[in-house]
């Protein structure tokens, strides 16, 4: 018996495949996550407990995926970003969208119990669910500002958090007060409000709080150029000529050997200044750096 | 602090929307599931505690997204439908496909443990993953010749390896030897076969094997009208004419309500013939039937 | 020299297939007209001349593309509508669209002095371009509201510009003074305007001004069907279950030479109503009518 | 009149707005132009009218479309790149394409007469048309390997083609017989037929034939820079970066201004080494470069 009477219904797939030489964003939200953290009991203003889950499940996620150089994490949302060379699942956006949130969920709900105590276990249906999207970005640079913009957005989200759940836990104000006071407040008015009011130094918050979770594999770190602009243009530049000396075999084999064996780290730091981006160089170029002469995490 | 100077970068997303009126298929396919089932001895050809784990979690995402109006599974996979009228997240690809592959994911690691031994428990990092795609059909004649090219490929597939693994595992041959004399042969050659040597009539194997799976909403089944075109063709034209009568919020808000206490069964049966789209006409309608008077399942 | 160095550029193409099964339309319209009808002394509020020669482009356009089934323009748009069986350029939607508005654009050029006297000849840079876009529709009724769409609005502005101009020319009222005075009234105080103040019966402005203009394949016109839902369901059903009766090689080119010899003709009717497209259903159907006995044209 | 009814169909115009930040490429390519060329017996391999009308439609789309920074052209086929910082249509694919080609085919079709003879009339239904794609690169490096590519190709066919109609007009031989000769041979092999048969040096064709014609605003021409990776580098950096520096609305009008008094040249010029782009920094810049003292052209 045949199946070639049906077969036509193949023909209706559209292709999807993402723009070559772009850096490639996957990132995945957190659905429904308000009510989801009200019925698991999550701390406010921010649980440790589910930010170590998350940052526990997007490890697992760059370990499994070799292509991906970097994650970074805040709140119930994470960006995984694959290197611009890419072919993996030859650029097909539902392929790599779907193996990104599948594998991140899974990890999620496994791992939950490692995280949350026996007596906050999982109630189906409730389950930790995610939705996931991808954007291209034609240049580092772009890809950069990419990253800065979620970092900068965790650092305005996490000041008006922690003044709002302040003003609530100990200033005993009801919600609607709250919002209503921070209207239109600066940056200084709400360090200003945590300091005078609860003797809250914004600067001494946990740095996972204020800076989010940077997800990648760790090499020894180099020492970073004298200027920006020459590395990351050099860097730009020959990646993206002709290229005409494709890693061979045996170079790409070595590679993922060294890259297996490198640990996947989690770190809370800036990742919008140069610095960053120049002591480790082997995210934005693709390859694999010095291993690691003893290990450092 | 304003994070208006990354947020250019918000511009690079590019619509995913999928054009209106057409049904969209999610199809999901487990990762790497041969080597999966192999670290998890499922049982061969088919292991029935894996199919009513993909079961349950198909259900569980029919239950959770009710724009969906049928799924259909078989092996590690599963196509889920969202009828043509359908709006959810504005019929945004990525965002229907994850959400889909998230919860079908989330449930079926939770489930893990009701369907499979303690002693079979899951280890990472190999935990079971999917991919997923989306297809647009513009007709319901498209869709059920998509739904009919997956059931009759389950019975191929089934057939086949029904044979392969009697000949393996009653016949004691190697696999090349199995796959040497079953190549070019027909159903007719592969039923004697089973018959022949083994005394396996193909026809008394499981219908789950041999049908696949089917879950819908459950309501009162009607009689089948007397000619195919008339029914499907009437419900063709009717849902694709200009919506001057597009339904009041009451009566979305009671449809929900009778969507609600109606159950997801699962359903081993032939969706390929008329006969099981004129008795539910709900399906293909997307609006709820006549509730059950006593619960059938 | 081989040029496989740079090759790899090709890569980065991207589909533009559009969805089978659904119903194309190309629709160009004028870029600046609005100057452009100003510079060549345009007749207000229509004018002849140019919307016949925009006739005579549709119509050289249509003999070329045997592909498309019918095209209905309006002042300086046009829109053509591939039947949705084609395969033309394997229904990539650039080669469509630039096949269409280069063809149109070379007629439109070319034919120009053919409808406009030698005085009012073309004077580059100033010459006429179009732009012009895609659209799918899955269903034959979708298709046929997108058509009734331009067809009111071809209604509706050349009522409005009717009185305007009216108002205007023989009103000797400024601009500004008719926009206020019209802002807001019905299409009956625009036919009481006409008619009261000018003596202008609207119904009796010409068709072409009114209807627009249909362009098709002419063959023998059929007695309408005695309902619509039978005719038209009946069509879209059989023309969208599963093709096993695919036309064979004979049967296609026997349909072309009849397409060949047959007039393709300009009509100022209406397309709203089911009488056109029962009467004409070779052109719902993509199969040509029977030749007509006279030429009608 | 409401045209509500029907406004619905508007709402499956699909998004085709290509990724900013990304060079776009419009390819048009002539239609069935080995016929047209035998219809209107151009001359082989190369026809010098033919070319010098293509780069007179092509110089004409340029001077129209401000946002293109160079376009180059061989046989029937014409690059036009619209520069990555391009807002244009909102970078609507459909919009660019088909408004280049329009705008191609329009004066193609008026300045026919300009560069043929009387003799050498268009006769419809025989006009010149074309097709069109867009192509995105990510960076000025996949640019200049596109433009390489076509520049490379108008090398190899020009060779080949040289080589055939030599050997057919001044050696007699038939088309097969050439066809059969040339297989496999190299470039070397070309150049020694020419020279040593027909006493041919192909460096000495005309410039128009070898390098085909690129067309781009002309300025001063600036001295090119020591190493092509510091020009190239820094300007691809620099464009890329946040874009805090905005042009302001003066800095716009005053660049549009210089830009339109700036004569479009035609050039028939290597543009595949650095030289080409270091000395006109404008064209990768996207902003005017200094005025000519004296008009070159």
């Amino acid at each position: 018996m045949a199946n070639s009477k049906y077969e036509y219904v193949r023909s209706f797939e559209q292709s999807d495949t993402l723009l070559p030489n772009t850096w490639i964003v996957v990132r995945i939200d957190g659905r429904g996550f308000h009510s989801f953290s009200n019925r698991y009991n999550f701390t406010k203003p921010n649980d440790i407990r589910a930010l170590n889950l998350m940052n526990a499940a997007a490890s697992a996620v760059v370990k499994e995926i070799p292509d991906l150089c970097i994650a970074y994490g805040v709140s119930d949302e994470y960006s995984f970003i694959f290197h611009k060379t890419t072919t993996l699942f030859d650029r097909r956006s539902s392929k790599l969208l779907s193996t990104v949130v599948s594998t991140f969920t899974a990890f999620y709900i496994h791992l939950w119990r490692v995280h949350f105590p026996p007596d906050i276990a999982l109630q189906p249906p409730h389950l930790p669910t995610f939705d996931a999207r991808t954007i291209c970005y034609p240049t580092l640079a772009n890809l950069r500002d990419y990253l800065s913009w979620r970092q900068v957005d965790c650092h305005i989200n996490n000041l008006y958090n922690t003044t709002f759940w302040a003003m609530r836990q100990k200033g005993g104000m009801g919600p609607r007060e709250v919002e209503e006071e921070l209207k239109g407040t600066l940056a200084s008015d709400k360090n200003e409000i945590l300091w005078g009011r609860f003797g809250i130094n914004y600067n001494d918050e946990n740095e996972i709080f204020k800076k989010g979770s940077v997800v990648f594999c760790q090499y020894e770190l180099e020492e970073p150029a004298e200027g920006r602009t020459d590395t990351l243009a050099l860097e730009e530049d020959e990646a993206t000529a002709v290229p005409d000396t494709e890693p061979s075999r045996t170079q790409k084999e070595r590679a993922k050997k060294v890259r297996a064996k490198a640990s996947v780290v989690v770190r809370h730091i800036d990742i919008i200044k140069d610095d960053f981006w120049e002591r480790r160089p082997w995210i934005s170029s693709g390859k694999p750096g010095k291993p690691l002469a003893v290990e450092e995490q």
